[in-house]
């Protein structure tokens, strides 16, 4: 398999010799600016192109201030950006990435895809959700790449790694250790996101004059993030039926607050449930645990991942509590991370 | 009953010659403040008197310019107040309001009571969430201030008025159609509220650099207003056990969007949850009805309460929302709505 | 003239028999969606219709849900809106406005225009700062609807009102009472913006995450709103050559903050200050005189400008403060207050 | 002088084998945590101790987890704090930072104030608007610590480093390019601020309620950062008489911009302008050229100055912008950059 010596070669021989290069393709939006900035100031990659459909020959730091990264968009161009380069994290929404990722891997050119086009193993659920699949035969080399939860040896040979989804990954972080321990029965997930996650788009929904002094729930009739989490918790061990999971949007440009509501399988004492964190994050770190309400404005601008959990509750619920940042750990940086491992570098390079 | 006697003369006697006279207790608070802004333009109710601990000889709209209510805070002097006074919205903490009610009462004053020192009929419930009441013998007396739930007729010969809680108020009103027709079984309500519901106090928590881009769930360990919701749920048909309830602060001013996920008893399909609503509400003024998820936004300085509720979901929950301004419907102009009963004024007057 | 005929027929004869009839042309942005909601509940006019070039068919209060206005926009067919129509607010751009203007003014409608279409006296002003007037034959019917600032009578009787920017409403009633005292030489204004002042395009300037813990400035190479300013302070009385104005947005939905630094023409005490101020506002309800600096927040959702000044500092200047609410006074209650004058009723009418 | 002995040792001798120790004092405020954070992650110091008056005992990553310094706070023992330390940054109040830093002083510390207790070098000028000074004798060892307007040099040897206020720093950048050639003659000077600037004291003017949706000038009558730009426009070559400087509060966390009206003492165009401040920041890698106007967002969380000049207008002024993170740049990281120019390390080092 070409891709994968191409792989081998830049990480055990080359990578003494060359730094691997990586292009962003669909860098104008949120996620795809996020993850360039991330890659052009990282040690140990080198950022070489950074490609866009609406913002062709524009520069990032122009549409970014803040982000400083001098580099002019380009127009894909696969064969030619494709050349010489060692991976690629595709930027673009669902159904349009995933023709990209293939043309990518037939390139040898490892891929991180923040789409949801990998993230379903099941062709017949992500055509529930999405419609038709535009490159089925590629999800068999696709890994989850949410290394704290069993995946990072997988991430590191991965020719294909679908990033999670912002909601999945504050929402499995903070379900999984219940998960494993076969103590979640039923679970109500309320979630509430900052406008980023929205996206760049300029509607009627991100309008300031909309958001602002404002909360409102959205997707009422379901979101495509619950199979996904509903996927991962059943990799994880304990669950019946699909998971009930509403997203709000708060006015908060990078930020997002996972509520889980748990119908513990059985009784559970707050000492046990600590213990059982403790025991899934003691070596994780991206992944805080506190015993007072994690804030959006705790991780902001962080890879981290911080819970809480809270038992012996008069209602018998046990309510966890996860906070990310959703443009950060929910997507840009953990692309990154999930770079890193790729590449045999030390996982929290870059993003620290 | 003096205070019955007093009562019914204003309002059959003298409310033909005389407007009755009102004061606000605690006007320096968020709560008190607006009740005093609606009384203060309300075309039937002569605003008399302003009393605040902290602010005493300071003017109201000193402190709330945007209020333009000309009235200086005096110190309370029960005598004083009381003599010709005909009824007092109380804005105190719990435990401080009750012996104040108390000594209005004595005085024939009618009283509504923004704390919650009335709205648990049982004192034992009462004892458990908050200690020792001060004045357990008015229980009986109080009516729950929720006019749309029943509770009409009761306040309008009420002697003491048990303003609902804030969430409370959404989350019943939200609720009580599934409640009446047996349809509600297990509820999870994740509350989230603007800055103002945590009043004027000037803390680390609500200090603008801690809300601002933040969103943080608090009360974990239990939040008063929960047993209030089952107390009347239960009053409404149909629950076993507590409600789980988790408020959440979000950085707005005013507003409170409550997401309940119920899990239907029977199978209800979206045309009879309609028609449930629809029913339920038709006459009510104050009551507005969606297909739309409602915003905070949407319902900000009224007196509405903007619904919706989504059923057949994949997951099989029925998700209401309920949105309300905390300060207006949760607080303030649903004390002068029940003011305006107490004393046959139309309901809406001074609030519309 | 005809209109004028009719006016007067609706004023001193029907008046006593019918409602003025008015209609919101461009109901479907900001500016208009406010002016309609004002006219809806307005006791005095009747709302006939509303237009829209971009939501023909929709409802506005599903638009605008806080608005509760249930009336659906219509496509604009001048024969048949303008058949008995007493009044129309045109809430249209710049060179949009002025063609309608004029086919109202044939049809004898009177008009209160939001656009700056008939604001600038000066032919060549205008066509310096907006280039070719679609309608130049129609700018001595308009009189300046500032009704403060010595127009009050003429709005009376004028068949086209030009509605004053937002920008100028503010600094020129916080700048008049020195402009007639002669005191004003040097002028600089720097003014502060809530988003709502935009509009609701949505564009990558109003998306939340470019508002979002951001202020900047813009149209730095001049504002089209510094022409108006300066004409209406030649009126006033003492200036030589143009404003110094520069405009910023800040992370707020409706406000508006002018800070105006004055080189006085001569010595001037607080007391002569103070004095001026009282002596030029004592009779206006709308405007607001305050020691402490005004805020936005303290005039949101009102018609007032709340103004302070400040003199007798070290570095010589008067700093004059004036705080409205752009889509108030700055655009749409300004318009009703407007309408009221032209009507013959109580100026604050449906807006205090 | 033995503190500039040990400086030397540290830095020629010592600092090939050690690192040197460094205490923030005053870290439970806003300014003090952040210095503490930057120091706590910067590669060449050791952050030894924090020191607090409020929350002795208490954890920093307690009062602010974002930051997560794993430290206590401690109650300040000058002789075992000093002991051993080679630099302090004091984060107290004007008047209460001098005696500590001439306690620090005496034991051969160097000091960086975050105070206003330096920054003036006229005791005339200083006891005009502070009052009696604490500790005169020391001024005089005191160096104005902005690197990029000429004290470079001055603070690698500095006992003491003044450290500049947040509206001194990005007023004097972005009017010094101006002040050198000559140009700079009257300038109205009006600065935006977001709240951490107004510290951690939870108080009316802090609370959410009260900066939301709202902007409000302060200090109206005189804020003490108008001497100290005069102060250093003086030096920098061309004023006369002081400059009219208003501050204002806006619903923004971190964040600051500055808007200076400059009159200009002759003719200049655009073109020269640019070469201006081209010519005198090319070499600043923490001052940023623009020419669209900068906003606050560009800048968070950077120690950058971004400005942007706008010459040739029709009003005759010349308009600076100039945006900086109120507590980095303007306050923390500033203080950071003073101490590796201090220690001879990369004036970016850690802070870039």
């Amino acid at each position: 398999m070409p891709s994968h010596e191409h792989r081998e070669s830049v990480r055990l021989g080359d990578a003494q010799t060359r730094t691997p290069r990586v292009a962003v393709l669909g860098a104008s939006g949120y996620a795809g600016a996020l993850a360039a900035q991330l890659l052009w100031r990282h040690p140990r990659f080198e950022l070489t192109a950074l490609t866009s459909r609406s913002d062709v020959g524009r520069r990032l730091d122009d549409l970014y201030p803040r982000y400083r990264v001098p580099m002019a968009m380009e127009e894909l161009d696969l064969d030619r950006h494709a050349d010489g380069l060692d991976a690629a994290v595709v930027a673009y929404p669902h159904h349009a990435a995933a023709p990209t990722v293939a043309g990518l891997r037939e390139r040898g050119v490892k891929v991180v895809d923040l789409s949801a086009d990998f993230r379903l193993r099941e062709l017949e659920t992500y055509e529930r959700w999405y419609g038709a699949h535009p490159a089925p035969a590629l999800l068999e080399d696709a890994v989850y790449g949410l290394p704290e939860l069993g995946y990072r040896d997988r991430i590191q040979d991965a020719p294909i790694v679908a990033n999670p989804g912002c909601f999945p990954t504050a929402t499995l972080l903070g379900l999984a250790p219940l998960a494993r321990a076969g103590v979640l029965d039923d679970v109500v997930i309320d979630a509430k996101t900052g406008v980023s996650g929205a996206g760049r788009a300029a509607t009627e929904e991100t309008h300031f004059v909309t958001v602002d002094e404002n909360v409102v729930a959205y997707k009422l009739a379901g979101h495509r993030h619950a199979p996904e989490i509903d996927q991962e918790l059943a990799v994880l061990g304990a669950r019946n039926g699909p998971v009930v999971f509403v997203p709000h949007l708060v006015p908060v440009d990078q930020g997002e607050l996972i509520t889980s509501y748990v119908k513990p399988a059985r009784d559970v004492s707050q000492a046990e449930l600590d213990a059982l964190y403790r025991d899934a994050y003691a070596d994780e770190p991206f992944v805080e645990l506190t015993d007072k309400p994690p804030g959006m404005h705790d991780v902001e601008n962080t890879n981290i991942c911080r819970i809480s959990v809270h038992g012996e509750r008069h209602d018998g619920r046990v309510v966890v509590l996860a906070a990310i940042d959703n443009l950060w750990k929910g997507t840009s940086s953990q692309a990154v991370q999930n770079l890193n491992l790729m590449f045999g570098f030390p996982e929290g390079e870059g993003i620290s």
